[in-house]
């Protein structure tokens, strides 16, 4: 098995859409190459660029390989980056694969098809297979995407270990943001040296404590010094105090719609209001929601600003 | 409201795929154009490819809109066509939609953006709307795509209800394959004059009877001569019982993975096995199974090959 291109803590990028005038609602690539940046300095490890979290699927192929030729461009480092390719077609995903590794990134984040429900792993094979295949390039680092809260369409273990077994030069990692925990414990068992993400820090001590290597996570992109306080301190005796801080104001966080509100809170500390804007089908809070939402972080001492100081010195 | 361009029996047209050599695996625009013809000349009171049947998210926007632009320049006419327009994305959706809204169609199917889940009716309102206002054309006809086994991702009656009377002109129908006749009927009673189609022949006598306007069914790949019996007979008195037959053949062949089946008896009856291939995350029946279902349908005397001399007579 090829070493993972992409440990510690990674960071699902948020993607701004512009808020007034002729292109409302376009994404926002100047804010976006900003904010990458901003992660970056803040010690991102990686940057899952057209997540879940990013509103991927809510945007084009072409607008998603638009926002990527602008970040590289701007000079974020493509091995940095592990854009999304989900997709449900072999053809359109290729696409977006191939294009991506054009680029140069680190790898690439991978979706089942996730229109389809209850395929047998034969057929999600060959959907792999078949993507991976029409890629042909042996630079591609391919990490799966195991969600099926969002796709209803897991990846068993089986079949994560016919992929890496088959191409065990491209299939180098997974993450599981099944939000069970004895799933990834599983995949921890049962694939050593296999690059696991838990996909929230909730499960980032206890994954380190058992072989995994980091974790991709939404609340990153407002968490991150925090987060990655834990990766760093993960073997000394104050690990679990400050992996009880991270899970305190994730809770705080996920108590309402995650997208919406990670954006309220960029908005808020980045003292951007148009940080806000979400596409179609989501919803940005309401004003009562997000003072609920601010008053919530503020009784627990969250103050992303202060954290931004910290990592700037 | 206006009127619908569509009623009777309508079909979501199985897409072909080559078989073999070095284009193996894409769309077969050739044996896809003499299936619609066959299909029109069986008796077929719309096309409405793109569908769930027809792999349609196996395909690339650009594969779906190459395959539209084949077909009419073939000669099918645009105004027997219903295309399924389901994107994600407000920005692919509304390509799609301009796409074949240009080419003339009599109106296109829509799905919610599937990858979503408990999206609540303001942001799938926004969704819709979005798409709607980004095609801009007078002359766009939409079919809402009730399909929750598959999307996992609703239309509730009050949704259909603000897209009805947000666009009048333009939100004529919907296609409920929920499998839940009580939601089907409940559509019925509470939008008149909207075009219902259940998503089964199984609901289309019931449906008719409540004043639904006919079906778009998988199975009128391979069984419309039948199908087309019930809507043309359902006021007479021979109706339950031709009901009842097109429901055991409906029965018979979804005991199996539907798409491959039904390429498996088109492959049998128009005795052309490269009918079979289909795209992955799907499987091709085994030969057991391929025998197993043939066998079934044997048994309860399914001959598509005497329907369609009927229909040629």
């Amino acid at each position: 098995m090829a070493s993972t291109p992409f440990a510690g803590v990674l960071v699902p990028v948020l993607t701004p859409f512009i808020a007034t005038g002729t292109r409302s609602g376009e994404p926002d690539a100047g804010r976006f190459i900003a904010f990458c940046r901003f992660l970056l300095d803040q010690g991102a490890d990686g940057l899952a660029i057209f997540g879940t979290t990013s509103e991927a699927n809510s945007m084009a192929a072409g607008e998603r390989m638009e926002l990527l030729d602008r970040l590289v461009a701007a000079g974020i480092p493509p091995a940095k980056l592990m854009p999304g390719a989900g997709a449900c077609s072999v053809t359109e995903a290729s696409h977006l694969i191939r294009h991506a590794v054009g680029h140069g990134v680190g790898g690439v984040l991978m979706l089942p098809p996730f229109y389809y429900k209850g395929m047998d792993d034969d057929g999600l094979f060959a959907f792999f297979a078949g993507v991976i295949d029409r890629v042909g390039s042996s630079a591609l680092r391919m990490f799966l995407y195991h969600i099926p809260p969002q796709t209803v369409l897991g990846l068993s273990l089986d079949l994560v270990g016919r992929l890496i077994k088959a191409y065990p030069q491209t299939v180098v990692g997974l993450k599981d943001s099944s939000g069970d925990w004895n799933n990834t414990a599983a995949l921890l068992d049962r694939f050593p040296g296999f690059a696991v993400f838990p996909g929230s820090e909730v499960f980032l001590l206890d994954g380190l404590r058992k072989g995994g290597v980091g974790c991709i996570t939404a609340t990153g992109n407002v968490n991150l010094p925090g987060i990655r306080k834990v990766y760093e301190n993960w073997r000394t005796p104050q690990a679990d105090a400050l992996q009880a801080e991270i899970t305190l104001a994730r809770k705080t966080i996920q108590a309402y719609p995650m997208v919406p509100a990670l954006k309220r809170i960029v908005a808020h500390f980045h003292g951007d209001p148009d940080w806000a804007v979400v596409r179609p089908p989501m919803v940005k809070l309401t004003e009562a929601q997000s003072a609920a939402l601010l008053a919530d972080l503020a009784k627990i001492g969250f103050t992303l600003g202060e954290r931004r100081r910290e990592a700037a010195e």
